[in-house]
C-alpha cells in the first residue's frame, strides 16, 4: 500500500443477469420514478419496445433519436420532451450516446437515471457529461448525472459483433490499466481495476470461443462496469489522453486506438507501479503486461497499430510534437522523444518487448 | 462470476496517511460545515485536544464521554448539545463508541459526520446504527449516519496494545470472510473482502513483529476500511449471528469471540464458495483457508477457544440447541448437529482439518 492516498466511493445501484432487462420497470419504482422518458439507441429499439410494454402507465414517452457526442441541439429537444411528457426519470438503453444523452437531461434537470448499456464503454459507472455545440465538445463531472441504477443484461449484447467487442473490450481494458497509474490512483481502484481486466480477458477469451456465450457477455458486462467504476475514481492519465488528441486531431476510431498505444503506453509506464503490475499480469495470466496486452488484442483481431487505422508516421511524428508540449503529469517523465517514441511504436504495431532497457535502438522494424 | 447478482456501492470519502488528522478542518470544510461538535473517546482525548486547536472557528463543542452500545440516555444528550451549540457536522475521534454516539445524532437531525477511527472495527464505513434503551439494543440502517469523509491516522493507533490490536483485527478478518458467503455477497463485494484479508494479514504479521510499525497500521486500517466496507454490502450470516448470541447470551467479548468461531464456521462453509475460497487462500498466503485462520489467531496470541473466554462446554452445547432453532440462511444447510459441531470445536480450540470429510469422530480432543 502506498503510504498515503484518497478515495472516493461513489453510490450507485448494479443489477446484472441474463433477462436483468425485466427489473427494470421494479428498479424505476424503487427509485420513486412514476414517469419515464426512454431514451434508446438504434441498435437497442427491440428490447426499447418490449420495456416500453414493461413499463405500463411508468411510460410517459421516447427518444429514438441519438447520436455520437451529444449535440447541443438534440440535448436541447430531449430536456424539452422531458419535460412536456412530465417525465420523472429516465431510463436509457443502448451504448455511450443513449446514456450521455439521459446525462444531458439530467444535468439540467437533476431527474434520475436507469441505464441499460448494450456496450463496454462504461459510460454508465462515471459522472462525466459531455455536449457538443459547433464542433466544440465540453465536458464535465457531476454527480447528479451519475445513473442511480445500472441494469446489465447479457441477452442485450449477446449479438454485438465480433470487432466492435473486441475494440469495446480494449477501451475497457484500457481505463482499467490506466487506472493504476493517473495522477489520482489508489489501492481501491487499483483492486477494481485488476478484477477488471481478469474478468474482461475471461469474457473475451470466451466470446472468441463462442461469439453469443452468455456468460462470457456477462463477464464483459461485469468488467465494463469495474472499467467505468475505475475511470470514474482514478480519471485518465497519459494514454487517454494521446488517444483523444488521435481521435480529435487525425479522426481515429477512439475505441480502435486504445488497442495500438496501450501496449506502447503500458511498456513506459509499467515498471514504474510495481505492484499493480504484477497483479494485472497475474489477472491477465502473462509473464509481461505490455506485451501480454499486445498478444491479447492480437488475438481478438483488434488491430494493433495505428497504421492499420489509417494514420501517417508524419502525423505520428506531428502529434508526438503537440503532445509533448502539453504532456499531462505522468509516472515516467515524459519529453518529446519518449513521446515519439510511444507512437511510432504504436504506428508500427510493434510487439512490446519486455524490459525497457533491452531494447533495440530503433524504434520500428 | 455467478450467472447474476446486485450490488450497491455506498458514497463515502477516504483520506489515510500519517499525519492526516491535520487534514480534518479541510474535509470539514469541503462538506460546508462550519460548526463541529467534536465527540471523542477517552484514549483519543490528545488527539482531540489538538483537533480542536485545529479547528480554530470551526469548534463549537466536545462530547468526551462515550459508552458502548449507544445508551439512549447518551444519544439524548449529545442531541440535545448539538442542537445547544448550533452545530452543523459532527466530527468523530476514537473507536465504534465514538463513531455511533456521533451515528445516533445524525440520525435524528441529519448532521454529516467525518470519522476518524482508531480501531479497527469498521463501523464508519457502514450506515448501521445503535441504541440501547433498558437493556435493549435497538440497530438499523439509515444512509444518513454514514460518515461522508473518514480519515484515517496511523499515528492514532499506533500505541494500541497488541492484544487489542489482534482481537479487533480478528473481528475485521471476520467481516471479510463471512462477506464471501452471506446472502447478500456478490463478486464486487467480493473482491474487496479478499483485498481486505491481504492487508489485514500483513498488518498484522508487521505489527507482531514492532507494534509501532507505521506502515504495518496503515495497511490496518486500510484492510479495517475494507472490511466495514464488505459488512455494509453483504451484511452480516452464520459466523457474526452466533458471536452475537454468545456475547449476548453468555457476555463473551465481542472481538475475541471472532477469532475462536471464524475458524471452525470457514471450515463448514468454504467448500460452498470455491472460487472465494482460493482468493482468500491466496490472500492468506495459506493452501487451506480454516487451518490459515486459525495458525494466524493463535500466532497473534488471540485466544482461540471460546473455554479460554470463560464458556463451559454445557453453554457452548446451549448456544447451538438456542441457535440452530433460528439458524440464519448459509450456503451449507444448518441443524442442531451441525452447529454444536462448530460450537463445540471453537469452545475446545480445535484445529480445522483441512477436509470435513476426513475429521475424526469426536469433536473435541
Amino acid at each position: 500500500m502506498p503510504e498515503a492516498f484518497t478515495h472516493t466511493s461513489l453510490p450507485g445501484r448494479i443489477v446484472l443477469g441474463p433477462g436483468s432487462l425485466d427489473q427494470v420497470p421494479d428498479e424505476a419504482d424503487q427509485l420513486g420514478i412514476s414517469k419515464v422518458l426512454l431514451i434508446a439507441t438504434r441498435s437497442a429499439r427491440d428490447a426499447a419496445d418490449l420495456l416500453e410494454v414493461g413499463l405500463g402507465d411508468r411510460f410517459a414517452g421516447r427518444i429514438d433519436e441519438v447520436r455520437q457526442h451529444v449535440p447541443k441541439e438534440r440535448a436541447d429537444q430531449a430536456r424539452a420532451k422531458a419535460s412536456e411528457v412530465g417525465a420523472t426519470g429516465l431510463v436509457a438503453i443502448g451504448g455511450g450516446s443513449a446514456i450521455g444523452l439521459a446525462k444531458a437531461i439530467a444535468l439540467t434537470s437533476g431527474l434520475p437515471i436507469v441505464a441499460v448499456p448494450t456496450t463496454y464503454a462504461g459510460s454508465e459507472m462515471t459522472p462525466v457529461w459531455g455536449e457538443t455545440a459547433e464542433g466544440e465538445k465540453t465536458t464535465g463531472t457531476d454527480l447528479v448525472v451519475l445513473p442511480k441504477t445500472v441494469v446489465y443484461d447479457p441477452l442485450l449484447s449477446r449479438g454485438l459483433p465480433l470487432e466492435v467487442t473486441a475494440a469495446s473490450v480494449a477501451n475497457a481494458m484500457a481505463h482499467c490499466v490506466e487506472a493504476t497509474w493517473t495522477p489520482k490512483a489508489d489501492p481501491i481502484t487499483e483492486v477494481t481495476a485488476v478484477e477488471g481486466v481478469r474478468a474482461l480477458r475471461e469474457g473475451l477469451l470466451s466470446v472468441l470461443a463462442e461469439r453469443t456465450d452468455l456468460e462470457a457477455r456477462s463477464n464483459l458486462l461485469y468488467g465494463a462496469s469495474l472499467a467505468g467504476s475505475a475511470l470514474a475514481t482514478a480519471g485518465t492519465g497519459l494514454h487517454h489522453k494521446l488517444c483523444h488528441l488521435l481521435g480529435g486531431s487525425y479522426n481515429l476510431p477512439h475505441a480502435e486506438t486504445h488497442a495500438a498505444v496501450l501496449p506502447q503506453v503500458t511498456r513506459l509506464n509499467a515498471g514504474a507501479v510495481p505492484r499493480a503490475k504484477a497483479r494485472l499480469e497475474t489477472a491477465l495470466e502473462t509473464d509481461d503486461l505490455a506485451s501480454g496486452l499486445f498478444d491479447l488484442f492480437a488475438q481478438a483481431g483488434v488491430p494493433t497499430s495505428l497504421r492499420e487505422l489509417g494514420l501517417t508516421e508524419e502525423q505520428a511524428r506531428e502529434a508526438a510534437w503537440k503532445f509533448a508540449a502539453k504532456a499531462p503529469a505522468n509516472p515516467v517523465p515524459l519529453d518529446e522523444d519518449t513521446v515519439t517514441e510511444i507512437l511510432l511504436r504504436a504506428w508500427a504495431g510493434e510487439r512490446p518487448t519486455p524490459a525497457a532497457a533491452e531494447r533495440p535502438e530503433g524504434v520500428t522494424q
